[in-house]
């Protein structure tokens, strides 16, 4: 089970480019800001994480366009290079 | 909405801390293994990430021990310094 939802700003946006197997993608930078409750008390959260569409979802994403805003659905993988997380976009909630 | 529900070991953990509004926290590395489908094809993917846990979840967390897994549940957050994310774990499912 490895499965992200999250409500987010598309604050940064590639060209599409073609991954090896010839399957369309795009890069993004996604902004997510919003209140959860943690421990009984609520808190503000913001962060900002790569995400990458391939396949069908893609043309979905490059319609909301930069600045877009959506539902994001998908998972989290390590990044090829660092230590970070990027976000596969695999479907949008409307 | 921003939640992450994520099937993974416990790879790094470290002795309770209190906040300062004295609610007992946790520190966590966790380490996620499987396998996704992403436009048609099956991929595997693997990461590790930081994980918190703050308040009543700690002490679930903390009887599942080093190397403990579980399916966690919560929300993604920056962390205070740098630019990668936090999992703040809310809660386990069994």
């Amino acid at each position: 089970m490895n499965r992200l939802v999250l409500q987010a700003q598309i604050l940064e946006l590639t060209a599409i480019r073609y991954t090896p197997a010839g399957l369309p993608a795009l890069d993004l930078v996604l902004k997510h800001e919003s209140q959860v409750d943690e421990a009984g008390a609520h808190r503000k959260v913001a962060l900002e994480i790569k995400a990458v569409a391939i396949g069908d979802v893609v043309r979905r994403v490059q319609a909301l366009g930069l600045a877009g805003c959506s539902v994001f659905t998908g998972f989290l993988s390590a990044q090829k290079q660092g230590r970070g997380t990027v976000f596969h976009i695999t479907g949008l909630e409307s």
